[in-house]
């Protein structure tokens, strides 16, 4: 099988099993699935997920699109090949009970010829509030991944991280970080394409043991209004940052992406209060004290 | 007085009279004001409206700003000139009842130097539901408002509203239009700064007796939870558009203005609801089919 196909196929499968592992875990509803082909070539497998138990809305996407660059990523890219392969895996999960925190995954391979191909990808978190065990125990799963593969990728990756989910106009993080990487090649890395793959593939499986974990420690909280009011609060800042800043939403409304697969990660329900400010010492106040770069989880 | 001194002045007294009438229309609360400065130079009135009668959340702001032009803005403006100076009153307004609509308006001058300086603005309607009556009642006052000025107004910043107020990804005008003009000069309109002037107040004295009559027609009607539902899936499209796409937006966030100022616009609450699609011969399906360019309302 050529490589690109290969990658296409275990992402697939990935899919698959976090889809199996998320249903498990909320045990109130199935993911709704979507087939759709895209005009200049390719298509995807969009999985849904909307009002479970743990889960409000939630998307698991699978996508493997090719065709023509246009000019405008072209530049941004700044490459001259035309034709361009591209296959990822893509979730966002905002879930009902304001303890249990948003998680963001992507992992995906782009391919223009034999020299200009990479892997991109990294999972992050948001907590609408800060709970520093779990914040913990988030960091050190990633750092274990990473640690297969290369010691310096934990550090790199999570500070590329905290600079990349930051929103620039409220100069605050979204949220407490992860690990991002891109353009990840042999050159970079000092590994071949084939243990980058197999790195990719582990950070997909990551992503279930972190996020079943942390929906077992919190999904029972109760909550107040307050609380909830503050959860979409936090929702509004998340939407902010997609659409003012995130590549990926720009990438695919400028590829003529499918629109409700790209904005599937955009919350069930925000608020926009005018002016809003917690309260002194607060939680709300210290989950804010916590929306900064640099700080070590681990 | 310098002419951008009396513009600043005149713009600060619209901003009390469309408040002033705002406050008579909703009857159940009041605006407070925040008074803040910029960083580089100059300042603005914010007057935030929050849970009335009738509005849930609205922004009737004053700034007159000056300083140096950061690189994006003075290149994306194709200009050399480093100073600038910008005065304008901007509304947005989001009723609680899904029948009134969410309306914006905006005057705003902006000068760099003798040479370079303009009048830009509009007004533009976005009902939750189209209710033919209310939109030609809108556009009929805007015609009339433009004829004062010149019989090519109305056609010509008609057209730019819809070309303006559109959101690509979607497919779908943000609302009804209205009128949107940039860059007015003596050069492109056969007027003097000061007629231009006139007609940007007019602009400005157009927007209370358009939207009390608005409210005064529809704050009565009652509502289910479906016509809310739709509300607050308009309203994300609604976010959508000025995060995306909205340049007074990109504008404030680059030089660095007031962000609660600048995301004043954004509704109270949104839903971002997977996939939503309207009943066939519905009232939210004939709004939608009413969200294209080119519609003749009056």
């Amino acid at each position: 099988m050529v490589f690109k196909e290969l990658i296409a196929t275990e992402y697939k499968t990935i899919q698959d099993e976090i889809c199996k592992a998320l249903e498990l875990a909320d045990g109130g509803s199935k993911f709704e699935e979507e087939l759709w082909e895209r005009e200049g070539g390719g298509g995807g497998r969009t999985r849904v997920f909307q009002n479970g138990n743990v889960m409000e809305k939630g998307g698991v996407n699978f996508s493997s699109v090719y065709g023509k660059l246009p000019d405008s990523v072209r530049k941004a890219f700044k490459v001259d090949s035309e034709d361009f392969f591209a296959t990822g895996v893509s979730i966002v999960i905002h879930p009902k009970n304001p303890f249990v925190p948003i998680i963001h995954m992507n992992i995906r391979y782009f391919e223009m010829d034999e020299q200009t191909r990479w892997f991109g990808g990294g999972i992050d978190l948001t907590p609408h509030y800060v709970i520093d065990t779990d914040v913990r125990f988030f960091h050190h799963l990633l750092k274990k991944t990473c640690n297969k593969f290369s010691p310096d990728f934990y550090p790199q990756f999570k500070k590329q991280a905290d600079d990349y989910f930051f929103i620039k106009h409220r100069e605050e993080t979204r949220g407490v970080g992860g690990i991002f990487y891109d353009r990840l090649k042999p050159e970079n890395t000092g590994l071949s394409f084939d243990d980058i793959f197999k790195f990719s593939l582990e950070v997909g499986r990551t992503f279930a043991p972190i996020y079943t974990e942390l929906i077992d420690r919190n999904r029972e909280q109760p909550f107040t209004e307050v609380e909830q009011e503050w959860q979409s609060v936090r929702r509004s800042r998340y939407a902010e940052f997609n659409l003012v800043y995130d590549s990926g939403t720009k990438f695919g409304l400028e590829t003529n992406g499918r629109i409700e697969s790209i904005l599937m990660s955009l919350p069930p329900m925000a608020k926009w209060i005018y002016n809003f400010q917690p309260k002194e010492n607060s939680p709300e106040a210290y989950t804010n004290s916590k929306l900064i770069k640099g700080i070590n989880w681990v």
